[in-house]
Formats: C-alpha cells, structure tokens, sequence
C-alpha cells in the first residue's frame, strides 16, 4: 500500500518552546529523524547543532560545555556554536578537514525556536510570524509541549477539522451541535489553508461565556483557522453578544492559538500550543489553570484517538486508505493537498 | 527461508468466550490482524462491526453507544448493528456513499462466538457445533481465555501430539508413560483429522481415577481428538474399569473438551478451551477449581515452551526448517497438510 | 546505505566465564545469532549444544538433565553431551535419522569457555592464549560479563583507541592529557593489530601510583595492546620510576587485561574483562574491589555511550557513514580494515 510522504525539509519548524532551552543544559530532540542539540551560548542566544560528533558520532549532547564550547563526552573534540571544531587533542593537535558539526539556522521568535533542517538555504523571509502570542500582558498568554505517537499530519487533520470538539471535547467548548452543519469558507494560497466557521448558540462556549454582558443568553461566535505550511495552525476563536460589532478577535471575547507539529520521526510528534486570551490578562492564576487545562484534554482526548489512528493506519497513506471524507474535511483535505505538491516540489516532482 | 502460510479466512474462528460480550462494553478484540468490535444488542444479540470507522478510522470500540447504535468518538458518525451509517452531524447531515462499517457474520454457539473473517459468503452449514459443551449440568462445564504469544499451528501442534503430556506437564495427567509408544489410529476428511489412542495404566490419570471404583486399580483408557479446520480440535478423554464396556466417553468417567485458536497476528494468538465432564456435574466448587488448574497449566506449562517456540522459529515455516519428525507427529503433520492444502486453495493456487 | 559486515564464524569466541558454567545449572547464551545451551559434564567438562531440539525446536536449556543427557522438556528426547539422541520415547522407540544436535568445539581455557560456531572444523591451534591471567596468585585476577547493547565493533574501537580514557573517563586513569598527543606505534599480522604507546605524567594513574617508590612524583608509563581476530584485545599497562628499567610489564607496577567482545546479534555483545595484577597479589579484598570498580566504570562510562552511538548508527557500517579519522584512530581502523578482509575471505569474497 501506498505509504506516507517524506517531510518537508526546507521549511522552518518548532524546534522547541524558548523556555526548554536554557544556558545551563544541553538539550537533545529528535527532529525529521535527525538528532539535534539545542542549548543557548552565553549571550543567551539560541542555538542547534547537530547532535552527532563527525568523529565516532557520540551525541555532543552527552558531552560538557565550556563557555559556548560543546566536548564531545568520547575523545574530547570541541566544537564551537558554529559547529566549527576549534580543538583536537590527539596527535599534532591538527583539526582534520570535514571536521565539523552541521549548525541548524534557528531563530528565536514569538516564544518558540524555529529551525531549518534543509540543505537549502533558510528563508528568513519565512520565519513564522505569530507575534500576538507575545504582544500581550505576560499573564494573558501559555505555552505547552507534549509528545503524541501519531504522524504530525494526524494532528493538523485534527486540528483543520474543528468539527470533532462536539464530539470529542466536553461541555466547556462545546458549540452545542451548530458547529458541524456550517461548512467553512475556505481560502488558500500555494502554502497557506485558511477556514473561518460562523454561528450563533446559546450560551456561548463555556470558556468564553463568563466574560459576556450577558452569560446564559446567545451569542455569536466564529472560528478563524489558518495552516501555514508545513506545521503551523494559528487559531482564533471569540464571542460576542454585541450585535453591530464585526465577528472578529478585536472585537470579541476570544483567544488567539497556535498549534504547531514537529515530527520526531513518520509515527512520532512534537506537538506545540501556545494561547493568548483578550480578557483578564492579567490574572496569573487563571492563566496557569487555563494552560493547564488545554494541556490536559489535548493529552487525554485527542492524544488517545491520535495514538489510535496511528496504530490503526500504520505508515499507509491517509489518501491510499480511501477514507470516506464529508463537508468537515474541506479543510484538512486541501491541507494534504497543498502539502503533497510543496514535498513533490521540494523533491523535484 | 520458507515463511509461514498465510491465514485461511473464509472459515469460522473463535471471537470471543460467550461471556466476554455484554450489553454493558464495547469490546475490541484484533482477529487476523483486523480490529473488531463486538457488542451485544439490547435483545442480546452478539454483533461484530470492523472496528475502523471509515471516515478517519477511528476504533468505534473508543465510542459511546446509543441503544444499538454506535458512535464514533471523533466526528460523531452513529453505525447501528448492521454497519450502516444512520447519521452525520456535518454539513447537510447526507449519509456519504460508502459510509458504512463491515459487520462480520457472528454466531453465538456452544458458549463461543464465532466469526467469519472472509469476503466469501459465510457458510452457515461450516458453524462449528460443540453441542456436548453446554447439554449438561452448569457446573460440570468451564470456559476459559488465554493470549499466547505464538503462531496458532503450534498451539495447534502440542495438542494434536497429546504425547506431549508426559513430559511437558506434571503428575495429575500423567499416562506413566504409556501414551508415548502408542501409535494413534488416523481418520482424515478434507478438512479435519482425527486421532485416537487406547491404553491401560494403574492407577488412571489422576484427574479421573477418584471418580472409578477401584481408585489405584488398573484402568483402560482413550483419547479422541480431532481437529476440524483452521483451528478447532475436540478432545475426548475417559478411563474405564468395566471390562465389558466399549471404551467411549459414555461408558466411563471422562470429560470432552475443545481447544481453539483464533490468529491475532502470525505470531500471537487467542487461545480459548472449554471443558466438559460426566462426574460429579453439580459440583461448582469443582467446576471452578478444575478449569482454573488447567487453565494454569496451559499458562505456566504449556504458554512458555509454545512461547519459546517462537521466539527460536520466528516466522519461519515448520517444514522449511526440516524438523526431525516422529510417529507422535503423525496427527499434527497431517493437520498442517490439510490446512496448507485448504489455504492454497482458498488462494486459488 | 551500506550496512555492517556480517560476523567471522570460523573463530573462537568467548562463550562464558568458566565460572558461569557449573555443573547444575543449563546455561542459555544466545552467540552470533544462535541459541547455545552450555553445561558441565559430571566430569567437570563444559559442553555446548545447539539449544534447539531437532524435532519441533524447543530449547533444551528448558528442560532437565540425567546426568550428562539433556532431555527435551517438550517431548522427552534425550541426548548426550555429543549432542546424539539416546532415546526417542515414542511409538517403537527407534531414533529418527538426523535426530541430533549440534555440539560447537568448546575448550575451557585461562578462566573462559571458548567456542567455535563456523562450519569449517575447528582451529586447536587458533585458540587464544591468555596464559597470564591465570598464572598468578589467585587474588590477583579478576573476571566481569557486560550485556552491550551495540554492535561488538564498536567496544573493540573503544579499547583500541585508548585516547578516550581522558575525556570518558574520571580521574582514577587519566593519563593527565599525555596520552592523546602519542602516535602509537603499530606492527600488524594478517589477523593482529598491536599498538603501543610510551608517556611520562605526574603523578602515574592513580591506580598504579600508590604502589610506586614515590607516589607523587613523575613516572614513565605505557600501553601495549593487542587485538587478535575476531575479538579479543589483550592490554597491559604499566609505570616505572626507574630509570633503567625497561619499559614493559615485568619491570613496573602494572596490570595484564583482557577484554573479548562476543556478538549476540548485530547490534547487542557479550563484552567480557579479566585483569590481573602484579602487585599487592594476594589482597582479596583490593582484588574484589577492583574488578567492581572497572566493571562499573565500563557500565556507566563506557556503556552509554556505545549505546548511543549505536542508536545513532542503527546498523549503517562505519566507513559508509564517512566518520572524520584522526591519529587516534590507527589501530581501530587497521582493525577494522583486518577483520573486513578476514570476514570477505571466509565468505569466498
């Protein structure tokens, strides 16, 4: 049977939350199938080096930092933040030719750390640009990392596709059933898959409603959701009982997200989310409880049924498996579309 | 090297004890590499669905029930008893064509339920019957599950070569060595192979030698079995000290058993075996005691050798690795003839 | 990509310890993919048996013993310490043709069992001569068994390249950044590689140093290690504060090791150490400390790191994956490069 597409590689992907990397440790991650190194010099800058010494190919992440200088923990190579090798202690002392470490473009952005793993040039042009995540009150917004046994494109379905949270999710976002009939209107360009849902229901989502004039009454409500390829699904939701405001988050109750998947390997994720609200930003205690809870029913809700796809399809190609596919799958269908022809492309296709 | 058969499908196998399903659970079970979900209706009725919705192939035993009708836990779609698609949620709630669940036929016989896995039609006339198993008292009968981390012909293997006994198990159903010299009488129909042995011991097998009049007296003993395909072998054993009675299960103190193995994958299987007696059958407490002792020397005496068996095997196939083979092998060579023959044909080779 | 190249089999390899073997017990190894079973003879001989009986493949360290027979715990076949069937309890009790085992030469030989597994008949003059370890007082030997899970040439790399000690390894052996800068010198034979190294430090290895006139002051030291196909790799070491003395093992504080690697599979090995010293001989108490110390430090040294090199490398070959080379890497690489011609010429290549 038919099996899954490679990964993009030339594209800029989550390598890690800002706060995983820190200047007192060296942090591996696996990603694209390739080990990684992420640690941050003292200058507080952030960097990836491929965590492979080019000698016996020990991880450097095993090893010992001196200043910004990684030791390989084997025979002692020292490689700088640029993965060149600045000592060999054997024999004349020479660093031999071809000996250095690969060094990942990674840039700091919006509370993430987004990598390159492509032999291309980066695009610096492309870097993700989620900056209302950060342009917010320090208490309005969180960050979450969890690590799903399921191929990255399972979780972008699962997240193209919001119809699921009536079924799937409990009552506290629950749309009441008028999610499912509205088909999303859809726009797209060659790397980006955009669906906006609009509807009315009574009360509006229990996340939201407690913040509107009126909570028990109806509310209008909308879902903006847009991939941007390869991983990346920024989404806004909000409400608003106000009926000469526009539906959008400026004007609504409402919060800002991004998801974001970094596949480890074909059956493994690093799965992101970050959420920003617009209403009590500045309450610590609500924002701690709220991160936690979304963190929660990702793990306990969708991780499950994740983990179970997986293992139900295997490596097999969603699209080779004839899924019988409905109005809700608009979205994460030409999600898969875009995302076969920019790999196609990538590989010459 | 040479590996193992494929399995026959179009065949009746084992699904479940009886007692595993309820109204209560949805309860999944893999039968030749395929997930199936069995549930009883609320007329008690077993059903057996594919275990896959076809939208995103979601396990439906992850769902909820309503009634009869199944929900599945990601996008909601409801499939009654039959497979059919009652009900999307989405868009203009249309039923999609092709949105349906296989159901597998299911039949509830002799405390077992049996499934045909195949795409042919299933033959009503192949159902197993094992009718002895529930015709007398409740407490003289016992029903037990056991999962096996083997191929199914070697299950298939130690129990159609009973010679097996004095050696691998202890001295409750020792035949003190008589059984080993005794080449067994063969019958073979296209599908099945019947073995029969005949003996005298003092005293008799320690299981039934309290139940005959002279308790350490010498004994004439049998066994019956036959295997019917793919993987059903009824065994009969009884010991007389009648002189004149024919040696048969009615005319001595002896019980009829069946042993059958469903396939899970090629290397692990559903073992299930259901025992019967025609001795003291109002006992429970007996009852409970004796299909507990066997089903702990099937799991500690018999599960790791079978276990060992595989691991040193793997998936390689039995004759290819040119076993040395003995007169004890007669019954279990045949067998595995007759399956590979009955395979070959159902693959139209 | 190219993958590692498969074992020597017309070898000796290091089956056990000597006294891993006894006369009570079956002992299972798995060896270059094969199950053994190893035992001793009421004569204290140790014998190894293919561990895998003819008939229906049931390992024979599962069973029980009569003696010096083994009998099958499955079906009751029994045979002898030559691995030939002497009974066969079924049916007229004949033994079937080709009903025996395999017995792979074993010789018992300076504290290890050391076994032969090719086809071709075995080499008596080939079998490895560690005289010296058992040729001392016995407190002065120590024996340890390490389960490695990687490849076996990545251990015998690891020794060949002593330069790692100062960078893997603490205090207790650094050789103070001396040993790194020495270009061994190498002398090879179709299926030798020694390399011997000569420095100066102050103070000597601290396991040396404290039995040397002046502990604190400066010593002349050096490293002569041998490996000899397939796997073993004889070290000494030793330090001198005599300045006439020859530099060699007899005239110094110093220490004559064995490390012999085994292969379980591709990518698991028996790793194997002896040392014996030639100083404080008859001190039991250093002596157990000793040997626990080193089998420690190559357990948690040593240990992690050939396992992360090994999942790094999964089973891509060495040289295929182009690794930088450095002077340090000399005698690994003419190792490497004797034992790939060794292993083509036996295969006819």
């Amino acid at each position: 049977m038919q099996t899954q597409q490679p990964f993009l590689s030339n594209a800029w992907y989550a390598a890690a939350l800002a706060t995983e990397v820190d200047t007192d440790i060296l942090f591996n991650r696996t990603i694209l199938n390739t080990s990684v190194v992420l640690y941050r010099t003292k200058n507080g800058e952030a960097v990836a080096l491929h965590d492979r010494c080019p000698h016996r190919f020990a991880p450097l992440s095993m090893g010992s930092r001196e200043e910004d200088v990684l030791v390989c923990p084997y025979h002692g190579l020292k490689f700088d933040s640029n993965g060149a090798c600045v000592h060999n202690p054997h024999g004349a002392q020479r660093i031999p030719e071809r000996c250095s470490v690969k060094r990942f473009p990674l840039v700091e952005r919006d509370g993430f750390l987004w990598i390159w793993m492509g032999d291309a040039e980066a695009d610096l042009n492309a870097i993700p640009d989620y900056t209302p995540l950060v342009s917010g009150h320090e208490n309005s917004v969180g960050f979450t990392y969890m690590y799903i046994k399921a191929n990255y494109q399972l979780i972008l379905d699962n997240v193209m596709d919001l119809s699921h949270i009536d079924h799937l999710h409990g009552e506290i976002i629950s749309t009441r059933g008028k999610l499912s009939p509205v088909a999303p209107a859809l726009t797209e360009t060659t790397n980006t898959v955009t669906a906006r849902w609009e509807w009315t229901q009574q009360p509006a989502m229990l996340i939201l409603n407690q913040f509107l004039p009126e909570p028990d009454d109806e509310a209008r409500q909308f879902f903006d959701i847009t991939w941007t390829a390869p991983a990346n699904i920024q989404l806004s939701v909000g409400a608003t009982q106000d009926a000469d405001a526009p539906l959008s988050l400026d004007s609504s109750v409402g919060q800002y997200d991004l998801h974001t998947c970094t596949p480890e390997t074909a059956t493994t994720t690093h799965y992101f989310f970050a959420t920003r609200r617009n209403h009590i930003e500045d309450d610590a205690e609500y924002n701690a409880f709220k991160i936690q809870a979304m963190h929660d029913a990702f793990v306990t809700e969708d991780g499950p049924i994740l983990e179970a796809l997986q293992k139900e399809m295997n490596t097999d190609d969603l699209f080779g498996m004839r899924p019988v596919l409905m109005s809700n799958d608009v979205a994460p269908v030409k999600m898969r579309q875009h995302l076969i022809k920019l790999i196609d492309m990538e590989r010459g296709q």
